[in-house]
């Protein structure tokens, strides 16, 4: 039994619930951590004597970040379309088929070293938990290899093989669904907490995407699904009815959309890096909090529509973009995420949860937005040991 | 003497001039130093044994950023009016005077400590040249004191003793004029290499910047101006009559002032922090630009409108919001910033320069707007010595 010790701490972000203020906010206190767990929350001086001490030196403190969907399982280099993309060009989406041809043609070493790299990554940014999808295979054998390899690094894997149609079924998509549906889903749902799809004109229709995620549950895996990115659609709705956890990207609702979400409980999860990115108007955030609909914010760190694993990122743009408050942004970005992965034990720095936190290098979590794209994370806590420190300078 | 070979280099961007392409790429590069400065560039294996090796493992090096625009010297937090303002109150430049009294208040060790937390944070993110400014002063003594301290850091202090009126002045603004003019220049001009002023309505019209323009250069001192952030006026045409480096904010221009930057050698500095963290309109930066004007970008770090130090971030939004390409703005940011500063040692890669360059985590610049908000920068060598690794995780 490993004990560890945060304290002087000048302002936590615990996120408990049920209080007036969202993050519930401590001021000079210190966390105890006990076996991965946080143990003990009070006031610095107050805690015991554990193995190991942060001193957090009046710095802020927050739960690690939950980024509740990205794509990290893949080969291939796209910043050239994305220099076209800044020059003038449209996304479409198109350029998925680029990153399938380069993930299938590489080895599993390949795909779990760019895999290792990207996780360190989002530690260093202070994400602590994060999903990751296939969608870069559409394939049998090759959407259950890249869930194979997720599956190693984190338990909210998603299966998406309903991401694009190949070019072989450009003619035939419905076979291509039945692919999805049967073998493909059979082979993928051990190594998958999730199904998705993405419901979108060019991708999967209401149909499709419903026989994808009814399938997915039929045999023990849970909704989510990609919606309402390029325009209107079916797809917000879809996920509501079907009961789905979160339907991500939201970028265009209507107002039955908008209704829809606050009347049933799934997560709208907005991802600002695709529309800062793909150069695109951004979701509307203030109507759905407005509304009561539960936000979350995360990433969708990929290769073609937003190569950025930053959750602070993320965060600042929800703020200069999207007008939610510098609390609502970190709080979407934690429990938000929690809660669009249906996880109470994340998210939080409550008594019980995972001892997941982040030490910023700022007084207050106001300075992830009033300080966009410095570097703020000094010291991160991954289940209760130290998964990063700052480097000197 | 010691030496210092970093070597196999994928993409070396040496903004070397005269070529077709302004960063002058090289592939499979190496780079000699020696006592500081470029000694030798070549490919990778025929680079003479050196005292220290890194090794680049095929990524990008760009030369140190060269922030030609930052408020560096100063006390006081101001968190809570960026909030206030993201929640739609409009930026008007009072905080400024908030900014002062809280400076005037702090000693001078709070001061150089918080001066060298930021130095630090700077070349985390890979800037290894920065100018900073007095101007939370506004007294002689104290205009004096706040450059004294910048001079332990930097060569490149400007006196902005005409940042604001000070509330004492306010009915009698020739008054404070002459005092800048006078005794304050007089105290300051032996820590300073530039004068400034904000050339903006509220702040000092056309006459009174260009008296203390005009009375900073008297003394030796060269001239930069603050212009045309807050809407139309004189300050670019005054600022390139008076054959200042460089007119800095940009914001708001008109035909007649990009002609007469492009028919002097003024630079254009833009400050995309600004306007991201005030939530205002871009510069027209491809105008400047294809009007033959020479661009610098700088993060105008300051606590009140863009307290982000990072480079990375505002080469980014130039990409994303001004529609510079990932080149034109990786240029701007380095041997742009090093021409805002008229100096030709540092912002390039070439042989007899200062030896400051950064190993970004990524094989290609192109990343720094591709993957916004990562911490890209791997390494830093500055003057010829390792400043900077990138923590482990
Ligand atoms: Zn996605
Ligand atoms: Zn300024």
């Amino acid at each position: 039994m490993t004990s560890l010790l945060v304290d002087r701490i000048g302002e936590l972000v615990t996120n408990e619930p049920g209080g007036r203020d969202p993050l519930a906010i401590r001021r000079d206190a210190a966390v105890v951590v006990v076996d991965g767990q946080i143990a003990w929350i009070g006031p610095t001086g107050g805690a015991p004597a554990c193995d190991v001490r942060v001193d957090a030196s009046n710095r802020a403190v927050i739960p690690g970040f939950v980024d509740s969907h990205t794509h990290l399982v893949f080969a291939g280099d796209r910043s050239g379309e994305f220099a076209a993309r800044m020059a003038g060009e449209p996304y479409t989406g198109g350029g998925i088929r680029r990153t399938v041809a380069a993930t299938n043609a590489a080895p599993d070493t390949e795909l779990s070293a760019n895999l290792a790299y990207l996780q360190r990554e989002l530690t260093r940014q202070g994400t602590t938990t994060f999903e990751t999808k296939s969608g870069y295979g559409l394939g049998v054998d090759t959407e259950a290899r890249l869930l194979r390899i997720a599956r190693g690094v984190t338990p909210e894997t998603t299966f998406l093989g309903a991401h694009v149609v190949p070019d072989e079924y450009k003619d035939r998509p419905d076979d291509y669904v039945a692919l999805v549906c049967g073998p493909m889903l059979d082979a993928c749902a051990p190594h998958a907490r999730w199904v998705d799809a993405f419901c979108e004109r060019g991708a999967f229709d209401a149909d499709q995407s419903r026989a994808v995620l009814t399938a997915g549950v039929a045999v023990g895996l849970a909704p989510r699904l990609h919606a309402n990115q390029l325009g209107d659609g079916p797809g917000v709705r879809l996920g509501v009815e079907l009961g789905a956890a979160a339907v991500d990207h939201c970028t265009h609702l209507s107002d039955a959309d908008i209704d829809a979400l606050a009347g049933g409980d799934t997560v709208a999860t907005l991802l600002p890096g695709v529309e800062f990115s793909t150069r695109s108007p951004y979701p509307p955030a203030r109507r759905l909090l407005d509304a009561g609909v539960t936000v979350a914010l995360a990433t969708d760190c990929n290769p073609g529509s937003s190569f950025t694993s930053s959750m602070p990122f993320c965060v600042a743009l929800a703020v200069r973009e999207m007008h939610l408050t510098p609390a609502e942004a970190l709080w979407c970005a934690t429990a938000g995420g929690a809660a669009a992965l249906r996880r109470t034990d994340v998210g939080t720095i409550t008594a019980g949860a995972s001892a997941d936190l982040v030490v910023l290098d700022a007084p207050s979590h106001v300075h992830l937005a009033y300080r966009p794209g410095v570097p703020l994370v000094h010291t991160v806590v991954a289940n209760g040991e130290i998964a990063y420190q700052q480097g000197n300078s």
